[in-house]
């Protein structure tokens, strides 16, 4: 696992649109409407890790992620502007949040998918009686599919990565945590976020900044989008290698994300497909947690670097939306150290 | 699945020793020295209860259960009189509890397990560096051996059951869900808890006086010691039938839990093999929490009966002490119409 430094600005960016008191706004929107899910403290992990990890699990949240507070509140603006329904693209999580926060206002919704999406959450989204069409599995697919349907249907796409009030929204999950280790008498050195389109980083970079606590990036070391968009100064589409962590297949990271988080990211942790394994199973049978593999890569790059960073740690557990066959199959695998 | 509504009292019991103020006495002995356990929501789980539940996660608690909240409270008040050593006996959980406390004091700690204990919470006692003995797999020889150890270590024994102080100990994880429940705007109409020995459920009883808050126990239907007993009017040893709930496996209820339950709890309910294995899984996949089959028994009871009880039901998720086999196993087998 290797954790790259985020120098100087690499090159001039336009001026981020929004700052701390909008993710204040957003917090007081969705107040009542997602859960306040808990800050986990787990004494076997603080000792691999040589920190105290503060685990914001989630995974407990409604849908199963962090991502039906940025969902919510998009999908709240378009039905105040009168839309006939909701498009989304996503490799899962977003596109459950949209079809949750569509099923909320009565508004039709269609979601689109990769192909191999975890049959786990293409059920959920069917559940709400949303429609799922998917398509291949690369992101610029999605994206024209996603396109035609909107034309097809006058429909209005809910961004998982340049509408700005999703970005508020995924804000949102780190700002509360920052509340409530500081209820606890703690301030955090960094946190840790799983970075796939970078709406959940971006938010973080929102949410942390002017609180002196640093925002590190954790990345499948098989799609390294944020590393590669921080070395190429801008965005950039990086080869489709298979991960684990489905949640973090976006091969290339938003505009908008990056410009949020370009210059306020402190470093980026590539994590190979072996530590997802083990973090997956440590939060398994150490937090008794169920999360799904992306929240994992975070907790991997925890487990690896927090130290380096100081004794008081975040870790944004993004998910728990995982195939029950493949929690079964990592539990019967040969464990890893932790 | 069926419940046992507790009728007028079985007869005349020994006054209680223990009162509410007791319970407070012993949350403030404990803060900061266990976890605050959050209380988890979860909407599927609602909708198949038809009633909101708050499951107080104390599988998330120090050693993976609520019972290192009596623990520490007897340890403690036995290493204050100076003791060489403590000893007890368990299905696991109390055990696991007991040397962790041991450790907190630099005390020597030897565990009675039965033979069929699982090899998770045999292992967490062992990297505690506390010695385990195994035995038979009834109460009464773990009983025995405790007694033999005792004597020939010159040990304190911890009664898992019997102590005073480990009754109050595990009423704070109760009290704790009701002030949670509180702080939320909310008011328990009731609270399910596994009964296994009798120590949860007497410390339910114990913390809900007064409240108005009814408490219900939650037994295997292949050991329904507690009903049995509520049937005799005194603790009677049932028949040793199998169950997957080893936390609940004790086949007698203690004489101090059945003075203060016997009068207090509301109702019982029976739960079968295959409604604790479908509560496991419901948790797993549904909450994203990892519980063990003890839990699952209060859950499976709650997802029954909760209805019956009013719109506010809390479920003490009792412990996560489970094995990864069993697991990988129940997911993989047919699930229930959870």
């Amino acid at each position: 696992m290797s954790e790259r430094p985020v120098g100087p600005s690499p090159g001039l960016m336009a001026e981020a649109p929004l700052d701390r008191a909008d993710v204040e706004r957003a917090e007081h929107e969705l107040a009542g409407r997602v859960w306040r899910t808990p800050v986990v403290r787990c004494d076997p992990l603080d000792a691999t890790a040589g920190a105290r990890l503060w685990l914001k699990a989630e995974n407990l949240q409604r849908g199963g992620s962090f991502k039906v507070r940025g969902a919510l509140l998009a999908v709240d603006e378009l039905a105040r502007a009168g839309t006939r329904g909701v498009v989304a693209q996503s490799t899962g999580n977003h596109a459950i949040a949209v079809a949750l926060a569509a099923r909320e206002h009565g508004l039709p919704a269609v979601l689109v998918l990769p192909s191999d999406a975890p049959p786990a959450k293409i059920r959920r989204i069917r559940d709400t009686g949303a429609g799922v069409v998917t398509t291949g599995t690369l992101l610029a697919e999605r994206v024209a599919v996603v396109e035609e349907l909107r034309e097809r249907y006058g429909y209005d796409t809910v961004d998982p990565y340049q509408n700005p009030r999703v970005v508020l929204g995924q804000a949102t999950a780190t700002a509360e945590l920052l509340g409530q280790v500081a209820a606890e008498g703690a301030r955090l050195d960094a946190v840790v976020v799983p970075v796939g389109g970078g709406s959940a980083i971006a938010g973080a970079c929102l949410a942390a900044s002017g609180s002196g606590t640093a925002v590190i990036g954790a990345e499948p070391e098989a799609v390294p989008a944020l590393t590669a968009a921080l070395r190429a100064g801008r965005p950039v589409t990086v080869p489709a290698r298979h991960t684990v962590a489905d949640g973090l297949r976006p091969d290339r990271i938003g505009a908008l994300p990056f410009d949020l988080a370009g210059r306020a990211v402190t470093s980026v942790v590539t994590v190979p497909e072996a530590s997802i394994a083990d973090a997956l199973r440590a939060a398994f049978l150490h937090a008794r947690l169920v999360v799904e593999p992306a929240a994992a890569t975070a907790l991997a790059a925890a487990l690896a670097h927090a130290a380096d960073h100081g004794g008081e740690v975040g870790v944004l557990l993004s998910g728990g939306n995982v195939e029950p066959s493949l929690i079964a199959s990592m539990l019967a695998a040969q464990s890893g150290p932790v």
